[in-house]
């Protein structure tokens, strides 16, 4: 008997006839071009529909495993692949890179991260984005890195894929007090931001899907989405955030999948979506029920202004995702995040985590909860930190970039988004800089394929000592001046644009030009 | 004039055609129907060539923007979206579930999950797999925990996203112990031991692809598979290993992207692959160009026998990508694992992991290293431990549960594999145990989409401390004994095989009820 049921178990006939059939043809027992029992015959002798047999013979087909005959008639299908065939074997090198999924391929780190790892220990690096190692201001960590070990030698402990109930409980809590009403089981702890935005794009978009996404852009977002294969559609931005006229127009043409966003003191512009545009924006996403993820992680770096609510705070209809951390801003060291969405969303990404990493270090759970836990004594002393650092940097650059530079100081944050004067590029720049050993990011880097931000740059005020940020500022203002006028004799030209001003295409142009 | 060409900037001109003709579109300058200018007419106002206007327009068109008419001519497409028509709009909650990917819609966390999350605490849990919250018996991590504490206030740090080069220098040196040569940049840190899973099937793998896979098996893989939408293939496994003439069908007819394997005291099974079937694994892979990734989670585990090579030590040709940790054995708390692989797969995987966390928690990594640092006197306490409740496990079992289960004592790990007598169902039996307060896993637990192990069960003896582990034993044998007397009159009579001993079918469909 070729086959044999069991009546008894819980599997399907059809499933059981596939797997018997295709064990016997995978071992050799059923060698190629041996025939299969025709379906009728088989049905008979086995006492079952002669549909079942067919379901299970056309599975098999599908497989790759078995072939139709002219004539009617299934028989064991040839391997295609030659090396079956060959007898003298003798093994050789993989080639990994023929391996690789095609999105993989042309997934590269960025040519940036290369040419800031080269650069000597003196350089000064406006472009880490976070506080450098061991000099973490906050010396409350190490307190709370004391008080929070002894108290719980459960930091070796295993935790929920969704993390430790109580650091759930008080993230929900903390939320209340910028807006946002969460319960508990409507907030999912990650190992890091990056986490929040791989695990949405994981949940919603297949390769080739669309993601629309404010630019320029934190690169990070950028190197996600091109992991997954993701189409970006661009949607520029002005001085109160993304354009809404551009993004009603991917809306409708492209259906993006979502939108990501970080309104306030965005990496790497430093600019804050005002309250009216965040309403307005909202409404749109409502609109075409296109869900958001709002990236929130530099919320409580405010230096001056009124706090503006975040969108998640102003959604009554599960639109919005909202991801935070203190890994970019407090802990440098400490890989954790959180995000607030739906239950049914949350329970979907705590699903899809559990692939990614065991559970998030419960040591870092329990640092981030004693943060939180006396965060409002705290926090003032970093906010007031940052915020010298800031002033700073923008008196440094309005003595020495002065004519050189145009910027606007930021509120908050960590960033200074700053355009180059006399139609320079960024990445000419940064070789005359990186020789007076001084560094930025060249604003390309924010834009997906490097498409745009040639003539922008960003510079990272957090991440070094006072003095040596005015040294370093006098250093890129020494290089600015030497690019200008060495290189560009024709320095302070007006960039020529399209003139005919009744021409509405010259002004959308125009308008382009100043706003990336 | 419509498009504004900058001959200076490094995009080339066709990209600049389309982006700012995109812009025109998305923003509403050029509205739905409006004709976009000939390519002729345009090519000669920019003074471009014609092919470079229709490249710009071709990319247009595949983003959905514009359309062909017949006739000839370009306009700009007609939105699809009914919403963008739409006046009076009222929002409305986003239905989560229509937007989810298909993979992810299909893709549930496992109904064995959500049972043992219901079962009270009283009942004593063979089924955890790892040693239990605040039982981690090793009193060595505390130690080693003080002692990197205030030697390193840098687990504030941030690391690269390979791990610091301690840790990966140290890794290396210890692999040579096992056979395995590997320079520091051959080795990559991670965040667990399913995050190694995650981001080769997420480097090899587009949706639709098929991965080799010896069954039983390690859920987690089949849950990581599954989330990347993989077409799993099951290899059936007999007491040596993978079975050779299955796997090898499985090579010539499917070329699944990938082989994984676990050859060390397997989970589920316990089972380990002797050497003469990993060097003939090796070469069959090797002869079809089949990446391996091998995982070896339990290798310092054993409590009897002589070690065997990792298959990986025997791979001369780059084949084979190891994974190995230790937050399933030593220190179930710390997210961290690692693997060793060809540098450039490294650099990929790197790249990768860079988008699902920021860096690997420094603090684990410091710990692990710690431990390795030191590992040789303190490891031999960890296995005699363990050891110790393998062999009370095994002898309970003997006493009360001789006839009712066939098994076979581990030489290492932490699982035993069952069969049930009596051709008894193991999640019948689970609901039975539990009332008498005992759990396990059921085996179809470790199949993918639970297509076999119905009559078999996988227990844990190192989540339980010695005196509850003969007690859940005897527990589980009054269990077995209920279902067989009540439940199943017929207890002892033989499962009826296909009787002709003539026919080859018969035979592996008997063998293949035996090995699953």
């Amino acid at each position: 008997m070729l086959v044999k049921l069991n009546r008894g178990a819980k599997l399907p006939l059809y499933v059981q006839i596939r797997q018997q059939m295709r064990e016997l043809i995978l071992s050799g027992a059923l060698p190629p071009e041996s025939r299969l029992p025709a379906t009728r015959d088989l049905a008979k002798a086995l006492g079952v529909n002669r549909t079942t047999v067919v379901t299970a013979y056309r599975q098999l087909w599908s497989e790759g495993l078995v072939e139709g005959r002219a004539g009617g008639g299934t028989v064991v299908a040839c391997p295609e692949n030659p090396g079956a065939e060959e007898k003298d074997f003798s093994p050789s090198t993989l080639m990994w890179e023929s391996r690789y999924t095609s999105r993989i391929r042309s997934f590269h780190a960025s040519r940036f991260t290369h040419l800031i790892q080269q650069a000597p220990p003196d350089v000064i690096k406006f472009c880490l984005g976070i506080p450098p190692d061991g000099r973490t201001p906050i010396s409350m960590a190490r307190e709370v890195l004391e008080e929070a070990i002894p108290r719980s030698m459960n930091v070796l402990q295993t935790a929920p894929y969704a993390g430790i109930s109580e650091l759930r409980r008080l993230i929900a809590k903390r939320a209340e007090l910028i807006g946002i009403h969460a319960t508990p089981s409507e907030v999912l702890v990650l190992s890091g931001r990056d986490q929040g935005i791989y695990l949405l794009a994981q949940a919603l978009l297949d390769p080739g899907d669309t993601v629309a996404l404010e630019v320029p852009a934190y690169a990070g977002a950028i190197h996600v989405f091109n992991s997954c294969g993701t189409s970006i559609c661009p949607v520029l931005t002005d001085e109160q955030g993304p354009r809404l006229d551009i993004l009603e127009g991917i809306l409708i043409h492209q259906q993006p999948r979502f939108v990501y966003v970080a309104p306030t003191f965005r990496n790497p512009t430093g600019i804050t979506m005002s309250l009216e545009r965040r309403l307005a924006f909202l409404e749109l996403c409502q609109r075409y029920k296109t869900p958001i993820l709002e990236e929130d992680s530099y919320h409580d770096l405010r230096y001056e202004g009124p706090t503006v609510a975040p969108i998640k705070a102003l959604d009554r209809y599960d639109h919005v995702v909202y991801l935070s951390t203190y890994s970019e801003t407090f802990f440098p060291g400490l890989p954790l995040a959180w995000l607030i969405a739906p239950k049914d969303v949350v329970e979907r990404l705590e699903s899809l985590k559990g692939c990614m990493d065991e559970s998030t270090s419960v040591f870092a759970q329990h640092i981030v909860y004693e943060f939180l836990q006396r965060q409002m004594n705290e926090i003032s002393d970093v906010v007031y930190f940052y915020a010298s650092r800031r002033n700073i940097m923008c008196q440094a650059l309005e003595k020495y970039c002065h004519g050189l530079l145009k910027w606007k100081c930021p509120d908050g944050g960590f960033f200074i988004w700053a355009k180059l004067e006399g139609g320079l590029k960024a990445e000419l720049v940064l070789q005359e800089a990186l020789r007076e050993k001084v560094a930025f990011v060249p604003g390309w880097t924010f834009f997906p394929s490097g498409n745009g931000g040639e003539g922008e740059l960003r510079l990272d005020f957090a991440g070094q000592p006072e003095d040596r940020i005015e040294e370093g500022i006098r250093r890129l203002g020494v290089a600015l001046r030497r690019c200008i006028d060495e290189k560009f004799p024709h320095r302070g030209k007006p960039i020529p644009f399209a003139n005919s001003q009744s021409d509405p295409y010259a002004m959308i142009t125009q308008r382009l030009r100043v706003n990336i």
